[in-house]
């Protein structure tokens, strides 16, 4: 598996750390002196709640560039709206949720898709992670394998751990898979989860009063696919189609069903 | 290297941290926390400026035990005097001690010391690190992979990455992507695809006569995805679902289009 021969540090450049509600500035600034050392410069946060903070400042310990570039963002999905590969970082299994890899094979897989687009590193609030929804909104789960009954790493040492194993899968370490063709913009692949849900209420498959997280786990599914871009056109086709013969049906059939 | 068949986390159970002149109290409690989430338990404290401390508590977040069972040693020579294998964590490489190795390299060579005998892990003053005297007192000197022009890594920081690289060491290393949970059995899946391609042409969307590889794209997206049990399940609750509102489409509105 070939990377590109250019500067592999450049890699690097193409890879976001995306915080999503931190609640205390000083996990900001530390994980903006976490992401410099190991040569990460891209900090993107999602509703923060202090920010700019004085703290954030004074942790950030000489990254302060790191904090000054840093894009604020009023929702994960404007986060990650140009990105192709998401990572989300989670401190459990979940039951619903990709099964998590470890730090190291995702580092592996970040650097090999890194090759091709942007690649986005989410971390959720610092109490509670990211939710389900925001991971599924991700193509890859990763763990940090912390001991059982005591997983909580602070923030930015989270942070720390993963820029590090990317730094070190570049150097010379593991190699991931190969990424998709033309993986498809996460934008993209939420507008055909909007129109599949959409559909799946109209045939009646999915009642909205009790969704039963039917999507999901059609998400889950989608996502361990890691969509092309000429994929989600296809699959859009297909729902097209259908909803054409969907308003081809008379309104009198609907009504004998209780909806 | 053989590790002994005991339980293999009681190697953990051999490896001290030690930490050096350390400065700020904040990053003591923090180091605590950081040494638990992997593992450690024995903290060691060189000449600390200020502990037991509120700050030191205050980020230990949970590892208090660590921390309430620290043992504060008045020189280096005592704190490793019944040690036998002692690794010099250091930012740079330096002139007159040891050439160092990755951190990867001396988190292997630590577990395969600690089935033998007590090691010590020994991280320097936050400012300037280890004098050189100090790091000639270790067997072994380890660097962190940092960006050249900005090493300067937090304290615990830098114990949580060597306490992860141990814990990973003692895991096994790298472990491949996981499989999904429940496969579905190939045959299943045959079928999902026979109905998805039934229902595409009853849609209009795939054409008989022309199919353009359609079916293969589909197969490609879905056979990536590995597909579980219970979601070839939901596909074709989703198919049989959109087969019956086609059912119900009077057959009058279909002589319309040119088929």
């Amino acid at each position: 598996l070939a990377l590109p021969l250019s500067d592999p540090a450049d890699l690097l450049q193409k890879v976001s750390v995306v915080l999503v509600r931190t609640t205390h500035p000083g996990n900001i600034g530390a994980t903006a002196r976490a992401m410099k050392t190991m040569g990460l410069a891209r900090l993107v946060l999602v509703e923060p709640r202090y920010f700019p903070d004085a703290q954030a400042t004074a942790m950030a310990s000489g990254a302060d560039d790191v904090l000054a570039a840093a894009r604020v963002c009023a929702s994960l999905d404007e986060a990650l709206k140009d990105t192709r590969f998401a990572v989300a970082m989670t401190a459990r299994v979940r039951e619903l949720a990709y099964e998590p890899v470890n730090i190291r094979v995702a580092a592996a897989q970040v650097l090999a898709e890194a090759g091709a687009s942007e690649v986005a590193l989410v971390f959720g609030t610092e109490m509670s992670g990211l939710s389900n929804d925001e991971v599924l909104k991700c193509q890859l789960a990763a763990m940090i394998p912390a001991v059982k009954g005591y997983s909580s790493l602070n923030l930015a040492a989270a942070v720390q751990l993963m820029a590090y194993e990317l730094r070190m899968s570049l150097l010379g370490g593991v190699v991931g898979m190969p990424p998709v063709q033309e993986p498809a913009q996460i934008g993209d692949i939420e507008r055909f989860y909007e129109h599949l849900q959409r559909n799946l209420i109209d045939s009646g498959f999915l009642d909205p009063a009790f969704p039963k997280k039917l999507m999901e786990r059609l998400r889950r599914l989608f996502g361990r696919a890691r969509l092309e871009k000429e994929e989600v056109n296809i699959l859009r086709g297909i729902l097209t189609e259908w909803d054409k013969r969907m308003a081809e049906r008379p309104l009198g059939k609907r009504a004998d069903k209780v909806d």
